[in-house]
């Protein structure tokens, strides 16, 4: 399969992300950043207050830059920012050459590449909140409904106890709620004005440097941080981490979807829709299209979160390599996650439930399931070892004999005269029925659906 | 080189590290977990009184697991837990048979396993975080003795312009605060109970389980999650990014320092010591040992995080592969990241710094380093685009000639009688005194400093 | 769970692979090149001939070594071979204070760590390709056996048409083929001597170096390079990369096998054991311990190999980072990768294969999963779209009433005049085996292991 | 920095790989598979003779594809060739309703994109290969030249002993040679075609299955393998593995190269030329845009490497996740890979090398880089031990003294009268010379340039 960006990025990507960090949507928020610049070095009296309205006006229009020819500048300056400038100016220059004197003073390439970045995430991120808010609802829902909803809980792959539904959306809202605890802090540290010069000392800018510091931050309504961080690049890393650790909880969700939605296990379904998935030569097939596509994400992202790792050591005051390996990673770290949520989203909130499958494969192992709620049961009355070893010859005996365990544990116990009467039917109806043994299934349902309110009422209220 | 697992982790790992994650410091945690559960259990009626004490003081000597024997038996088991859990039943029925069945009571293998890795970690992180609490003022120290010394500042690998050796280390200051931050968050996130029993339910301990997990999770010092987590990882795999990020912060560090350590650059010098890094054939070499410790942590860690980010995927209510694949992951990036720090902590710490060579570096390339400073001069009184003229001019002068720009400067000004007397001897010499072009560098490497305090002060307050 | 080496490598690491890549293992191997090159050197008249023998007795044995002691010093050396000089110079001192003027003479430290562990790949690939070749004459056998054993064949997790085990497990054979081809390919260039002192010139050894290097390779049974390759690892990271292949396409049979162990499915079982994937709690579990340990590896391998691939780009001579990156990791590859083949080659020897269930789960979708063959059918006669019109609306049938795909089409068949009679009940019942639809699965399974014997041939004449 | 695909894209891929990689590159593959498969059915008789026609003359026209309409319902579908059938199916309908009805006979998705993927590797890495072949001759060019320039051969960025100019690229070129070697093994095996049909059985085809298998790879110029490869993805790994070994060589060059490019060394710089890496503002850098270009390639394609391998793991006959996970990543690896081959290529070709520096840069540690020199010559008269001691006070003094090493060393053995007139003025100065201490620097280089030679007329002939 091609790399395709248009027709692959539209499988796995966001639309709002995709639009966002394409090549308009970055030069976009350069011009955005250039005229800011030129605005608050006006104010400041570093460059002639008739330049900026000058220099903003051109940069409102983005088609001032000519991608193409940008591309083309770009390998071998070895850098987007050079021959950006030189295009503006240009431009600039075409209606006012005096403005055009000023344009990009006093900054460096690196200014207006980070910080174009910086305004990108702080558009992208709070969409990508918003997906995962309304992800997050559609799980509170979902465990709410099923918290009394008996499935198979599975170990290993295998039958091990009973569990709820509930549950398992519980474990993925939990999830979640601590995802959009680390995106709200990973964001809140990632809206750092980059603005330092050539060197990062901001030298160009003289005494004014503060000033025009502090301004082009207000324009920006970005943070100003302590001093520039041209080779630092943990901000950025921890928005790639943070998005990386969300995509492996919905690559969790996707799993245990696909797994359900196998042909043999049948318990839930993606929500079907006109050329979603299906197959018209095998009219049997739901395929899984959301949940692979997450689960696509699961495996890609990681190693690019190890990109942005590596990346960050940097030498001296600017880079060669680590820099720029993340100028293609994070956006695809950001944008593979935002499409992972949107996906994911969609699944879970058209999700078919048939909570009669789920019990009727409870008793795919005719109750041996339930081995450890007789044992229990047994235990407080024979002993533990002792209980142990009644239930397992029977679970063997059931197993030999293709009975359920309810009948070979009745028949079992009748043996010994010792055992006969310990558990008359009502007690082994009590025990076959799942239900009664999904333990604190409720309670912890109930616990973390309260804990996502309680962290969205503290997140409005912060 | 072999794995030699004794020999390389001394180099990489910091022995607090080491310790704690070596094999008897796993048991010796699970040994402490199964007392606190038998205690938890005894005092909720869930077992009898008498057996907790038994099986407690059989936990208290870790010489009671065979680590030889249970090695032997994981590899059928798949897991440590459940031949640790044999071994340990039958210590305490050596002294007492009625104890023994009460060993482990309704907890499952992961259970403990993912407890003892908990309480690894509280154990690990915060001797971390004393590690960088010390780095952190050891740079700080650093930053404020050289807020004013010149060096070159480099970008690409080139002489770019002058910046101060406090920025640099002021930089490297500033990411260590927020590493701290990150890792505070982390660190707090992560002491969550374990406890689910077989199937996340603890069903196997019917109604007494809210009051045994609550026990347990204030026995061990631990908070008690809203439910268990055993295909949720993002609590240890937030570790995981955490130090990534530390490691890519001392990466940084090691890189700037040892490309400073260069022959041809001898700006710094790594601490000397007896066996450290010298050569007796090459007399002349100083090797950055301790910088490379720091590298290679930094190229080995990042792939790592992917493995504990790609091992999220984890199936239903326990996996198969995905947990596996944490166990020998995290504890390296713990040890490999406290080893780092530690390693870095021993450079800065002992760092010779050598500001003349910084200074005489700074001359290099003849002045023309300050091109930018006399051009910013020049273009106040005959505007930037003829001050670009003249500069460039003269830096072309200066090369062809071999001379200083200063000079190069002088006569090409002298040339033009519009330019002749712009400049006089004292504004040439104050341009080409490099500690006049160094922008914000103090007032930036104050702020970092600051923060680093309040961050601090806040930490203590918190 | 701790990182706990000796317990967990016991766990996912080959007993041959673990003891060749341990301490011991790597100075035991250290020892030998040294010895090595004391006979070559001697035997060229670079060394007196009487220190050579001294040498060798003393290398010959490795206890001679304090392994303790070498831990310690090699994290100031940054290095272990340089403490290891020292402690084999005063051992050969203790005997002979003449000949230890010779220990080492004209290497550096990394020719001998480098040669080490060329040895150390030399005595583990042949192991691991023993295994290999083992494995595919299990699959080849489990191919010819079942090569006419219909089973349902799925894609995107759901059933899509029929296919066979014999299939399934030529599809393995045929990529363990390939990887043992690159295994081969490996190994040929990885058997390269490292030797080229200080800074690669060999100029310690004046004019006596081609004969002394030429002696050293024969010496170790080794191959003597164009050049030494102390910053260049391709030659390693090749052995990296394959055994990464080959432990995917071991991590794929762990998933086909596990997902087809799953409670639901049953299809197929690891061999039981004692203490082997058992639970007496729950006695219906048969956990797939082998395959969780090799999905384990294909999590943990794929990052190991990227941190060999990054740590190629190595500074000038000798690196610092890069290389000593590879020290643990090439060992946990090969030691990972040794314990997935061991692994998987005893599931598969023992593999329990549950034919008839094979085919019941074909039935599963009520014959659905036979669709394409009747479209096929009914298209040679009534043409593609109407036949595929015809089935589509026989598959909804089927599935709104709960009949049989064959009823279902029997019916809607019969309903339409131009229709009735196409499909008698002999075509019908031929339609509804799906050993009929298997396609080409025989002769493509033939194919597989005849190109696995060709190889096996062509490899044994080679 | 935005992702900014073509914008980047153009910085780090070539324009051959990213014209082959496109999305109009794509789909004119596909069509052309789908041409091919028309006409090796038609000569089956398995469609109608009349049909191929008409479909290979739609498939000639790549505008016949909507890629928006493409990308648009991609999404739904999860697969890009669904549509594509759907969109080609209608476009021949639109010429010849018949022969529409054949269009993709028999096919399953997956081997139109994996058979359009095996031919746009077929055309890029022949174009690799080219370049790789031309990067390889630069190199024996640049070692043939300078097998006589001495130069400092350096460990841990320190001062060794030393080398010479010509080894430096030898050692690149025999790195060169073995990934040429690679490449071709890995391009051989990567030349199969993908034809199984829905479940990898061509139970679709019934008898005529092989023979269309035969004629549609002879077609298209590729191998037909044993089987269908669906889930085993091995070829494509190798490619990606082979790539990035690769991508690790020329990162190693990249290093090298900018290393020696820093302001303190000057022993190289990259080719000049209008816009490239120069700065207007600070006219004394050079930066080394190509080597950063490179650098970035070795920071990127390790962990996409890693993607390549996790995604092997994957789902029997068909997967979800792991396959869509290859889709942009190799071609991002063959885009970076020959992104990062042409920027090597260029900076080779043009590099400027100035001996002379090389030369003074040996001197810089006064003559101490020649110690081991010194030791040897007099090792030969009073013992290694006393050598060394003689030698290392010189060291000491000479350092104490700033004088060199001769001077100190002519003093050192004058002052003791057992050692005075061991070396004369002509010995020593011969000693003082480090091109008399190349070692074997020549012998290894013409090895080297050998081997390439040899190497290329086996391929040749091969």
């Amino acid at each position: 399969m091609p790399s395709s960006t248009r027709l692959t990025d539209s499988m796995f990507g966001s639309p709002a992300a995709l639009e966002i960090f394409s090549d308009t949507g970055a030069v976009q928020r350069m011009l955005a950043v250039e005229a800011a610049l030129a605005r608050a070095e006006a104010r400041c009296g570093v460059i002639p207050a008739a330049a900026a309205p000058v220099i903003a006006e051109v940069c409102a229009d983005r088609a001032v830059i000519d991608l193409d020819a940008l591309a083309q500048a770009a390998v071998a300056a070895g850098n987007l920012a050079i021959p950006f400038v030189k295009q503006l100016t240009a431009a600039v220059a075409a209606r006012d050459a005096e403005a055009a004197r000023f344009v990009h003073w006093g900054a460096t390439s690196q200014d207006i590449l980070d910080t174009a970045l910086v305004l990108q995430l702080g558009d992208a991120l709070p969409a990508l909140q918003a997906d995962l808010l309304a992800l997050g609802h559609a799980c509170a829902a979902l465990a709410t409904a099923h918290r009394g909803t008996p499935m198979v809980g599975r170990t290993w792959l295998q039958h091990a106890l009973p569990t709820t539904f509930g549950l398992k959306a519980a474990g993925w809202l939990d999830a979640l709620r601590r995802d959009l605890g680390r995106l709200d802090a990973a964001q809140a540290r990632a809206r750092a004005l980059q603005f330092g010069g050539a060197a990062g000392t901001l030298a160009s800018l003289g005494v004014s440097a503060p000033d025009v510091a502090r301004g082009l931050a207000c324009e920006l309504g970005l943070d100003l941080p302590a001093l520039p961080w041209h080779a630092h690049r943990d901000r950025l890393v921890e928005v790639a981490t943070t998005l990386g650790m969300l995509t492996g909880t919905l690559g969790k969700m996707a799993r245990d979807i696909s797994l359900m939605m196998q042909t043999e296990v049948a318990e839930v379904a993606e929500p079907a829709g006109p050329g979603r998935g299906g197959s018209s030569t095998m009219p049997h097939k739901r395929n899984p299209v959301g949940c692979a596509a997450v689960l696509t994400a699961s495996v890609r992202v990681p190693p690019l979160v190890a990109t942005m790792l590596s990346g960050m050591v940097q030498e001296h005051e600017r880079a060669l390599g680590g820099w720029q390996a993340e100028w293609d990673t994070l956006p695809q770290i950001v944008t593979l996650a935002a499409g992972a949520l949107r996906q994911m989203g969609e699944v879970v909130a058209g999700l078919q439930v048939d909570a009669a499958r789920m019990r009727a494969n409870l008793g795919l192992t005719h109750g041996l399931i339930l081995g450890e709620a007789a044992m229990l049961e047994l235990g407080g009355r024979i002993g533990r070892l002792e209980a142990h070893h009644v239930v397992e010859q029977a679970s063997r005996r059931a197993v030999a004999q293709g009975t359920t365990l309810r009948e070979a544990l009745a028949r079992t116990l009748g043996e010994n005269p010792a055992h006969a009467g310990l558990l008359d039917d009502a007690a082994l109806d009590r025990l076959a029925d799942p239900a009664n043994y999904a333990g604190q299934s409720a309670a912890f349902t109930d616990a973390a659906v309260q804990a996502w309110h309680a962290a969205l009422a503290q997140r409005g209220a912060g």
